[in-house]
Formats: structure tokens, sequence, C-alpha cells
């Protein structure tokens, strides 16, 4: 694909050549357990050790012992969610939000049906958390609110240090979770100033292979494991360590360190170039949420009265990628758990495309698709059968 | 390291170079979320399939939806067994092995916290499954039985066919899950042959990367997910898919058939070569296995009176890799349980080596090691406490 133009970066991304070159020597020389014992297990373990001083580092940990390495974000939230329940027997009570990733909220409706109560906070009309329904949710047995740093679909931002605040205040012997896959490597991340118990993020969504991700879990906060086995991560993860990904899950996190600067100025300057000029030139456009507290690289816009996943075949057609709601859900023509939760009206809900760039996102793939999509959201604009409310929001538009 | 000769190839196997080149444009190019939507998608997706129809054919399933991927052995494992378990909530008894993986042990000793019951049979000093025993555990509500295809210290294979007939003869509703991790590659595997429900293996074991595995679920076996969230693998696993490796499994599964007749002839030959020698050369060494039924790149040979550990840092030291128990116990001082279970006089059980060779192992590489461990076995035993028994055994032998 030579003319391809990837915004779908909050769905996976690319893996970026320097990820690559840290991980090949472990699928050549370096190749052994890192559990073994002679000398030629070495290189491995002390990859291994390299990689969890850099998570630490990347989280603002304060020991290496509290990073757990793992396959994905979806086991990092099973393994924190359920961990932390295991070892609060006596507590029934979850909190989480009706915006969470489907690893969250399924497992919080798996949990329902043995025996948990759950509450799903909702969220305002910008996608942002109602904190006074947090607020009121938290009760003596809540054993963990699981939420997340970052919608993927909208990219909105929740205030970690606020919520968990007023978790502690509440009732400080209550676990946060936080799932970050959305965040890390877009905004800083640092689990001692949110004051976090446990963290996710996964490696595929900021330019790692997809496959491995990270926990970090405080000292403090015991759980069990999801993986039982062997010895590895302090009994906390079985399976023989994945050195190549772990070195270069440590390498990505080092680069996107690097990189936040140009993320918070350079791919934020591009999303909203392309965003404002979507609003301004597509009279049915509407963006789904406000324009405060959302990551850098994500914008979620909805095409009133027209069909998403028509818009993303025409998009696809040209060789630009983008999505309707995430990934992990696709297949199913259900509007967007994360856009119903926010009351978007029906006429855009069906028509909302995420936008999500990455560092390698060019200023001349933003202007081919603010060239382009105008025209191809018009094509299909006059295929609508709403024509009588499209020329009303014309009219109020012009 | 110019002068390594591994022979820990059951611990772990270098990656195949044409396995690295099967994977390599999932790191570039076709970076994709196989869950896309879009043109683009469809590399990773078809990779996807394609590895799907691969394992199938490995396995010798019936259907394709019957395979499962996941980050390894150990997820394989728990898997299998929490997921039949979870499916089966009356059934509170599970059978298993005194020589299983800690994965299924340890597993199996937390859920005897939980309620189950637990029945680990017993093997003989050959390390042959007690097949009287293991009928006699079968019950009513024996949920699973849970057993390896070969262990991983001694090479030595379970009559899985003949194990399935005793299981399914007494309760038809018993599900068995079948460890394959030590065998794949090694031997043929047939799940219809073998009459299994479940069977799981890990890449790396294979010449495929640490870091995936894949489970194969009869199509008549319900399970539930043990990592909940997106609607991949059917629902069953959730977490966007490791396309590189899966990728990789699936070639390394192809040249693992492929390699089947060296693995069984030559493989099998060298190995032999270095077990008889050192049986020959070397007086106080005690295979620890009988010879018929084992896997054809193991021997576990018990050196006499003197310590496991010194051995492998004289090996070590002149680059030879091998291994005393299996790499997922390291670090621990006490004997290995499968070595114990066999009753293995305390005598050897500490002086205890496990050499696993690979497709990659030379004739020169075992001559070499032919012609030096001798050297050091001898000079290790004149510091053995015990050479009254030693000039005992001597005399013995001579």
């Amino acid at each position: 694909m030579t003319n391809l133009i990837y915004l779908d970066n909050n769905a996976t991304t690319k893996v970026d050549e320097k990820v690559l070159d840290a991980m090949l020597p472990y699928f050549k020389d370096e190749y052994a357990n890192p559990s073994s014992m002679y000398d030629f297990a070495r290189g491995s373990s002390n990859a291994l050790k390299e990689a969890r001083g850099k998570m630490k580092d990347f989280f603002n940990a304060q020991n290496e012992k509290e990073i757990l390495f793992t396959s994905c974000g979806s086991e990092s939230a099973n393994t924190a969610i359920r961990g932390v329940l295991n070892m609060n027997k006596n507590k029934k009570h979850i909190i989480t939000t009706k915006v969470e990733h489907p690893c969250v909220l399924n497992l919080c409706q798996t949990l329902q049906k043995q025996g948990y109560r759950v509450d799903y906070i909702g969220v305002n009309s910008n996608g942002e958390l109602d904190l006074e329904e947090l607020k009121n949710a938290v009760c003596d047995d809540t054993a963990i609110v699981a939420i997340m740093h970052a919608n993927n679909e909208t990219g909105v931002l929740f205030p970690i240090e606020k919520i968990v605040d007023i978790v502690k205040t509440k009732n400080p012997h209550t676990k946060v979770f936080v799932d970050a896959v959305q965040t890390a490597g877009k905004v800083p991340i640092d689990v001692q100033a949110m004051n976090v118990d446990l963290l996710g993020i996964s490696g595929h969504k900021f330019h790692a292979p997809k496959g491995v991700g990270a926990l970090y879990v405080n000292s403090k906060t015991l759980i069990t494991p999801l993986i039982v086995g062997g010895h590895q991560e302090r009994g906390l993860r079985a399976g023989t360590e994945n050195v190549p990904y772990i070195a270069g899950l440590a390498k990505a996190a080092e680069l996107a360190v690097d990189n936040l600067n140009y993320e918070v100025h350079e791919v934020k300057r591009l999303r909203d170039k392309l965003e404002s000029s979507i609003l301004k030139t597509v009279f049915n456009a509407r963006l789904n949420t406000g324009v405060a507290n959302r990551v850098p690289n994500t914008t979620n816009i909805g095409f009133e009265y027209i069909e998403g996943e028509l818009i993303l075949l025409h998009l696809s057609d040209i060789g630009i990628c983008a999505s309707s709601g995430s990934a992990c859900t696709s297949g199913s023509l259900e509007p967007s758990h994360v856009l119903r939760a926010m009351n978007v009206p029906f006429t855009s809900i069906h028509g909302s495309i995420r936008f999500s760039l990455s560092k390698f996102t060019t200023e001349k793939e933003i202007d081919y698709v603010i060239e382009k999509l105008p025209g191809i959201i018009d094509k299909i604009t006059m295929l609508s059968p709403y024509q009588d409310e499209l020329n009303a929001l014309r009219k109020l538009k012009a």
C-alpha cells in the first residue's frame, strides 16, 4: 500500500523501526530462557532486568518490583481486577464507567454473574465523567474502581488524580486500577502523582508490537496471578518471559518519552487542523466531544444523517484508514456504547468517525484527507433518506 | 558466544530464521489491527486466518474454530483447566499427575484452596504413569483430567490414547486436557486419534518465539475465557491478536511437521549417542528413565554423589548449556518434583542433568560434550565427601 494514510492509531500502531531493532537480538543470538542458570542466559535475563528498569522510569514507579509484564492490555486489566478481588474476598462491590473498554466492561458483567455488584458511572455529553455519581457510589465494600485514563473512541481524559482523591477520601481501602492503554505515549504517566494502585498499558498502542503489555502494581497492593504456574514475574504471571517484546516495549516507552513534546504539540496541531477543517467545510459534521481534556491525537466527529460504515468504505477505497468505534467491538452493527453513554444524538451516532493520528502522520497526509473527505461526505449525504432534515441543517449552518 | 553448545531445548529453543522471516512483514508493513474493517487490515486478518488453518492441520483438528491462540503454554493450560471447571460448576474433582509442569501443579494447588479435590497420580521409577491409580481415581464428579503428553524433565511420553480410553470408559463426561508443550515438534500430534478434548502447546519449545501458544478445544467442549474482553478468538481470548507471532507459530508448526522424520531419527541418534557414551564412560552415571517411550531429544542422567549445579557451572564455563530440572522451577534448591515422584535415589537426584537436543544440534557438538564431560564429572567426583560409596560403586561397575 503506497498511498496508505493510517489514521487509526488508537486501534493499533506501526512498530517503530528502532523497536524492531531492539527486539531482533533476542530473536537471533540471545534466545536463552532468562530463568536458566548458565552464562548464555545472561543476555536475556539482563534484557528483562533492563526493560523492567525502563518501565519503572516510564511509569515513575518507586520500585522495579512494581512492574509486571503481560501479553496485552486486556490481560493487564483482567489481572488487576481479578487479582484485587481475589485478595479481598469479602468485598463485593466494583465501580467502573459506562465508557470503558470491553476488557473491563465484559469482565465486570462476568463478575456480576458471579455475585459482584457493579456500578457503571456515566458521562456527560462531552464524555466527561460524573464525579458526583462516582463519589456517591463508593461504599464500605468497594473493592476496586476500574477506570480509564483516556477513552479509546473519543480521546477524552479522565481526571485521575481527582478521581483517586474522591475514592480514597470515602474509602481509603478501595483500590484504583487505571486503564492507561490509550494514554501511554500520548500524555505523561506518573503513577505516584496520580496516586493509583494499579495501572495497565498495551505496547501496540505506542509503536511496540501487538502481544505485550505491562501492569504497574503498587508495592502495597496485593494481587493473585491470573496465569498461575512458574515463578516468573515473582509468581504473579507465569509463562516464559517474552524477552524480545519486553525489550521492544521498553524501547517504545523510551521513545515515547522522547516524543512526548512532539505528540503534545505537533500531533495535536495536525489533529486540530484536520478537525477544524472538517467542522468548517462539512455542514453536517459535529464534534462529539468538547475540545479540551483530550489526548492530542484523537478526534471523534459525527456526520449527521449518514452511515459511518459507508464513509469508512469510501475512505478505505482511497487508502485512508479510520474507524467507527473500537476495533475490539467491530463487526457489531450496534452504535458505540461510548457515544450512547454520551447521549450523542441518533442523527449523528451512526455516522461517527474516529481519526487517530501518530508521530508518523504527516501534514501532507492530513492535507490529503482535508482535500478528499468533504467530497466523500457530500456524495454520501446526497443519498441519505433524510434530505428534508439535511436541508434544514444546511440552512441553519449557512 | 561462538562456542555455544545449546543442549537445553526443553527450556526454550532458538527461533528458526524461516520463522523470523515469516513474522517480519507483520512488524513492518502489515501492521493493521486484524479486527479493523478497511482494506489495509486484510493482510493481517488473512495472516491470522491462514495461521489458524495451519494449526488446525498441525493438530489434525476437525475445524479451525477449535484453535485458540494464546500467549504461552501456561496460559493455554490455565485457560483449559479453569475454562472447563467454570462450565461444570457442580463438579469439584480434578485429576492430574505428580510430574506435571508448575502451570498445572500450581494451578491445581490454587484450586484446592478454592474447594476442589485434586488427585495427583504417581509414576514408577521409569517415570511411567500408574494407569491403575488413574482408573481408580476417576469418579462421577471428575470435571477434568490434566495430563502431559511428555514430561519436560525426563522426556517420558504418557500413553494419551490409553489414558483417554480409561478416563472416558469410567466417566464419558470427564474432559481430558493434554499439555503437549514438550511434544509439539518432537512426535506427531493428532487430537482426533488421541481423542482428547483440549490440548495446549507453546511456540518457543519448537523454534517459534517466547510469548505465543495455542490451545485446541474440541467443538463439543465448552470453556469460559481466562482473559475476558473483546470479541477476539470468538470471545474466548480477548486482546488484539499477536499477528507476527501467530504467523511465526504457524510457520514453526509447518517446519516441525517437515522435520519430524529428522527429529525421530537423526536427533534421536545424536541423543542416544550422547547418552550411551556417558553411561559407558562415566562410572557414576545413571539413566533416570527407561530407554523406551521418550521424546527423541531428551535424556536425563543422574551423576551419583555429586551436585548438579556444580556440573552445570563447569559445563557453562566451556559453553555447554544443559539444566537440572526445569527453567520454570529454577532458583529453587529443592530436588526436582519429577525425579522425586520417580523415587530416583537420593544419591543421584541432586546430580541429575537434563540434556535436550534440537534439529540445530550437530554431531560435532555432541562429540565435544562426549569428549569433555567425563573429565568434568571426574574432577567434581574427586571433591565429593562420599568417597567410600564412590569407591564401592567404582568396584561394582568395573
